[in-house]
């Protein structure tokens, strides 16, 4: 999920400045670690899934790698989309790419990076239980107490909401809050990286703040003039 | 694929003998690189595909990737098996796990990880077809000139045949090494990791040897006595 569809205050209970939230930046090697440790609980919980599901986009690469050290081969994929309903206060969570498995009677294993409402597992949860799927648990590598669902499996426990950005959703994560960071004044490069730091905690490497800011002009959401960038209202 | 699914002499020209050839680990960092620089030969391409599938399950995590750079949110999975089928010389791939997702007439880009006999991205491009998708393009981070198909868009071409240890694959492929080197004569640990490095040029980490065994010991393939391993036969 890119922050530019981030569930913001209305969703949860949490009082949070969307212009103004802690950020933290994962590893590959911290999210593979926490992969592994969740294959881990998984495994000693005794549970042998037939079927892995991935939720897409998050959960492709926890659950590629939960697969490795479960030596499970079948792993699959469906996508869940939030979706601004214009009546409701907060967006709603919907199968966008469904699966094209048989599940009924089998044993599944859903698998997303984090939970933070809740809401993706909820829908994922409720799908399956449409197409008739047997025995079915839910497994994050992080799940965050703000969540109204607690994942059947995790690997570690957020207490104080931050905004995770993991190695596989960097590059949008931060055009999304380089975005929110322009304005309509031109402001420096420097300048840029200093409001990053101080509105999200990001500290951001020059070669991909100057990819980014090539993404945002190519989408004619910002514009350069002289080494300086201002958005496009 | 793991290293006992091993397509073999019978699949290329390569004259290898399969108890002994070279292996090369690939860090999570140097796989997030090729698939960032895979995402940039795509972009650079001009090709802005609508619709991004993975073949499961090697292509997950470089799909993921690729998907940050080209901020390309609609991504799906297929997943791919070899199968041997008696008559043949070689295993045949084939879609195991289809698509639920109607493709007619939309660019697709399809990613896996590695091309090796090419078999893989044929049986996809076959597979799209049928389905009457448009134009299609593929993608891999690493080709090996040994595939038959050249992809459209790879990151970089290996001409003298390796077998690539993916950091998501890593375990799963220890164990395949594993078994294979094991014997009827009981061996030390250190006995099993000269052996890995004399016949795969592998360096294997001593935690990562623990928990190869232990799984193989669970799978019924190998026995402990007294700190020393052998193979059940």
């Amino acid at each position: 999920m890119a922050p530019t569809e981030l569930i913001l205050p209305g969703a949860t209970s949490i009082i949070m400045n969307p212009e103004s939230f802690p950020c933290q930046l994962i590893s590959w090697d911290e999210a593979y670690q926490l992969s592994r440790k969740l294959a881990r609980v998984i495994k000693s919980s005794g549970f042998r899934p037939d079927l892995v599901i991935a939720i897409g986009r998050g959960g492709y690469v926890p659950a590629r790698i939960v697969c490795d050290f479960l030596l499970h081969s079948l792993l699959t994929s469906i996508k869940i989309e939030h979706w601004d309903i214009a009546a409701c206060k907060r967006p709603e969570a919907a199968v966008r790419f469904p699966l094209a498995v048989d599940v009924r009677d089998q044993k599944v294993l859903i698998i997303d990076d984090v939970t933070d409402t809740g809401d993706t597992l909820r829908a994922a949860l409720g799908y399956l239980n449409t197409l008739g799927a047997g025995e079915t648990k839910t497994a994050v590598m992080q799940h965050k107490t703000s969540s109204a669902v607690v994942p059947d499996f995790y690997a570690d426990v957020i207490k104080d909401w931050k905004w995770i950005i993991y190695p596989w959703a960097a590059h949008e994560d931060l055009v999304g809050f380089t975005d929110k960071v322009l304005s309509a004044e031109y402001a420096t490069r420097d300048h840029i990286l200093a409001r990053l730091k101080e509105q999200y905690t990001l500290i951001v490497d020059e070669n991909c703040l100057a990819e980014v800011l090539d993404d945002l002009i190519d989408m004619k959401k910002a514009e350069e003039f002289h080494d300086k960038f201002r958005k496009i209202r």
